[in-house]
């Protein structure tokens, strides 16, 4: 039996983590640490700083191995995203098989909040799946979302009115936006969306040195965020941002 | 120029809690407390559990005021809602204006996450537009939401679909019920629903020591659940409650 830790770090501001999240770091023995792309590097040094403050007497063991990408030309979306998953439950019982003993505590360091918009839990039950034995525990921390409310300083919602989060390539059928919150916008929703009624709040690295926010009438300011977002992608090589759209009465 | 922080304390597990937001604790010196109904006792005993815990030197002043109620008789919902704010606003700038010298930072602290169904923000918004000036701070915090699906283990959305967040009486309107959490059931949207395809998680006292979790198919758990919330209910003199309901593709 292997023991797990799923721990949200929150998005990106160091202070921004829980105390059950730090607790839980100084319990860890060996950190996974799976990324891919241009965000790599950057997203490593971050948690290594977490590291650093917060189990600064050491003692675990890091391992990077850099994650399976997945096919974004696959016909169908489900299906590759299932594909992609599989490949990383067999990198992911690989590593638990060689790198964790079964006295060890392993954890994985997560962006934001584990259970939203994170494949980590999903993976790791194909990992069971794949006859593995695991015990997993599950740390929350702040999302993106959370922190993009909190910098315009705005209710996620208004009174008695429901909150959607989606990915932006579900944005289009969403009937009426009273309150969307878009956590990844791959495909360009904003750039397809006219409605003149709709207040953008929009953030991007929240919680970084980076952090940038734009708020503001849709038809108004979609330009800036639209300039501004190709500009920081260029410049830093990848942009995480988040955005909440409400159509007033 | 008066100082107010809103300090997200995440659902009840003193743990739950951020670093950002211990510092924040640690720099306000005036605590307003409003809390109403039967919870007062338990939810104002949680609050200074976590000042003795975070803020051990003390030197600051609790400010415990009796919240209006809200006229659950009212006609039309959003109305009374919009009443019973106005009433708080006019108490909460009494309060600023009499307990929170210009020097001092005030400070709410907020069960959850304070931008997710909590009206606080809203009031001060109308504390501005009786006259009194504010600078206001955000401080997420993990809510319930949250802290459930990391108790059930699971992930809030399945791949690539949206999330939707509402209070339950909001629930009956939702055509489909994907990946719907309810975070606040007066008036029994549970008991209401009768689809035989939903799996549900629910959970209650999240994060406290009478924490309660029930996870199954709905029409196999619904009784076991409301059976046992009507019992906890009595017993504590009140209940807070969170249900995650995903239909079976």
């Amino acid at each position: 039996m292997k023991r797990l830790l799923l721990i949200g770090i929150g998005p990106g501001d160091p202070r921004q983590i829980t105390i059950e999240a730090v607790e839980a770091m100084q319990r860890a023995s060996v950190f996974f640490v799976l990324e891919k792309g241009a965000q790599k590097h950057d997203l490593l040094r971050l948690r290594q700083d977490m590291l650093a403050r917060y189990v600064p007497q050491g003692g675990y063991r890091l391992v990077q191995v850099a994650d399976p990408v997945r096919n974004a030309a696959a016909s169908d979306y489900i299906e590759g995203v299932q594909a992609w998953h599989q490949a990383r439950a067999s990198l992911y019982a690989k590593l638990i098989a060689t790198e964790l003993q079964d006295h060890e505590i392993g954890a994985f360091l997560l962006w934001g909040e584990p259970t939203l918009y994170d494949s980590t839990l999903r993976i790791l039950d194909r990992v069971r799946d794949l006859g593995t034995a695991l015990t997993l525990e599950v740390i929350p921390g702040i999302s993106s979302v959370q922190a993009l409310a909190a910098r315009h300083l705005i209710a996620l919602n208004r009174i008695g009115e429901p909150l959607t989060v989606l990915p932006g390539r579900r944005l289009a059928e969403q009937a009426r936006v009273d309150n969307v919150v878009v956590m990844l916008d791959g495909a360009g929703a904003l750039e397809d969306l006219h409605d003149p009624d709709i207040t953008i709040y929009w953030g991007a690295y929240l919680g970084t040195d980076d952090e940038v926010l734009i708020s503001g009438a849709l038809p108004v300011v979609k330009e800036q965020i639209l300039t501004l977002r190709a500009q920081l992608r260029q410049r830093k090589g990848w942009i995480m941002d988040t955005f909440l759209l409400r159509r007033e009465p």
